[in-house]
């Protein structure tokens, strides 16, 4: 019976990854989905189509990280960019953010635009992901979600990242370039900008380098043009690009993408690519294993109904979480 | 030897725990330091000052956690804020987030300010923490660290983030009242800012409505006072108050205070702080123990032995992190 259950789900895994590998959207749709559901009866099919798009991995992709603070226009530089990666010639795969409310999802003004240009173009792929109470949204199966992208056989996979914090770091550590979007302030050029945050960039672009804003933007992007010498780079032998552009007038963008050609071409010299995706790989491997075991372990019956318990006395005020954490940890062998 | 060292830890920390209480600031950052420490030797006494400091918690505080975008003025509000409450008679602890860059530390022209007003008063504490990679900071022992400064005799403790993502969740979950700062932009009253973020706020303060920006602080105040009785409010019975203020003019700081005052008063009606406190009790278990069952695991030798090969042989390229981890995972029995 387990064992039939086991060739089910290993032969729907295999249907869904050459529908994927087709490049057909619904599938691939719903394989993320089932990669970002919570849902235990969701677990084994998920993985076993992960491990099935793991195994016809193609390479020559590129994975784009871009962020920036609030009212910098996110939306609109990541679709203008999209379109133009498109008329070069690449499949793009966007993954944004959707922090959205549990009352009726989304946000409030925030997301004006819905890209719905980009979304028009046979070549791109827009999915936007729910941010599940974490609000920063992606980094949870960011890796498997970008797997799946590039066994359909996109090429270009950006991942938009929400403010400027943890959800940076998450996502820095699954892609291969990142984007750092800025706003030109009032002669405040790097106003509130984190060095923490300047030194994960490859590129520091300013937006709305347009009408009034104009010599604001370029102001702004002189004054990080100072910065960055004195920043240490993310990576050796890359110093981030600094530029200005307008999503509107289309000023600037043909220069990202050329910085972004820099860039792939400055990383595959040496197979400097291939180590750094090694690399990613690790990182996702300790993020399995770490999942792994607070579900198996918090999983377990008896554990799962003495820590129902615990919490009950905690409410009740009758147990501290320091005396409650001790008893619930005694009921797994020293070492495990 | 064990139980000779146990009793060591016990009674330094027993002393500690004395110093604390008598409001020793030196005692107080030490042992900030130590519950912030990932060293292992340290965990045994900082765990023990922790159970101390839990044994003597006082009543009559209130965390305040403080958010907002880069530029918004937090470090000034933080500071305008809290030389207030000094002066209103309270204690005043400062969780402050430093994000810092591990070359140099420090942000760039992020924090200008450093508090130094308010660190002049006796009645202050102020503590930056590092961010240690994780940008965001201060939610990693946040909870920890507000019951030493509680410890102390601290009875107004303000929690600064950084940025508007993961971190402010975190935070929310270890703090009573949620104010988040807002900028007055160039017409945009709620530009950028996600409905998620707003509905956490239990008082929403536009910064800088002074000068020339006077009107304009109005005018964001007003329209988030249209906002927020669409929003659903964090806490039942408290909508969140609209204000707005200038740390430089001192315009609406002692609103703020009232609007804090009166929270208070809401919630410790009926007992509702206490249940509050209880939540979050249960919340700080629940990471205590994930905590905890990552450590023993993780530390288990043949587990971490076997975790070292297959990172190497997934940076060799040799075996997937999926098939690596499912290998690693067969160490442990089903179900631990």
């Amino acid at each position: 019976m387990e064992r039939s259950r086991e060739q089910g789900t290993e032969a729907s895994a295999a249907e869904i990854v050459v529908r994927i590998r087709s490049k057909d959207r619904v599938a691939l749709a719903q394989a993320i989905t089932l990669v970002e559901s919570e849902k235990e009866s969701h677990r084994d099919l998920a993985s076993a189509i992960v491990r099935g798009c793991l195994e016809s991995k193609g390479g020559g992709t590129l994975r784009i990280g871009i962020s920036g603070p609030p009212g910098v226009g996110k939306s609109t530089f990541i679709e203008a960019f999209g379109i133009r990666l498109c008329d070069a010639g690449h499949q793009v795969a966007v993954l944004t953010v959707d922090p959205s409310s549990e009352i009726s999802g989304g946000s409030i003004l925030g997301d004006k635009t819905r890209m719905t240009n980009l979304a028009r173009r046979e070549a791109a792929f827009i999915r936007p992901s729910p941010s599940r109470g974490t609000l920063g949204g992606v980094t949870g199966k960011c890796q498997e979600v970008i797997l799946l992208c590039e066994s359909a056989g996109y090429d270009r996979i950006l991942v938009e990242t929400v403010g400027v914090g943890q959800s940076e770091v998450g996502v820095r550590a699954v892609v291969d370039f990142f984007l750092l979007l800025q706003l030109a302030g009032a002669g405040d050029a790097v106003q509130g900008i984190k060095k923490g945050i300047m030194e994960m960039a490859d590129a520091l672009v300013v937006t709305k380098a347009d009408g009034e804003n104009m010599q604001a933007a370029e102001f702004a992007a002189e004054g990080l043009r100072q910065i960055v010498p004195i920043l240490r780079p993310y990576h050796r032998d890359w110093s981030p690009a600094v530029l200005e552009c307008s999503a509107q007038t289309g000023r600037g963008m043909s220069e990202v993408l050329s910085v972004l050609e820099s860039f792939r071409l400055c990383m595959t010299e040496g197979d400097r690519l291939d180590e750094k995706r090694q690399g990613q790989a690790v990182d996702w491997f300790r993020r399995i294993v770490k999942d792994e075991i607070l579900r198996q372990v918090l999983g377990r019956p008896d554990f799962s109904q003495q820590m129902a318990m615990l919490e009950e006395a905690i409410s009740n005020d009758s147990v501290s979480a320091l005396d409650a954490s001790e008893q619930l940890m005694a009921l797994i062998e020293p070492g495990i």
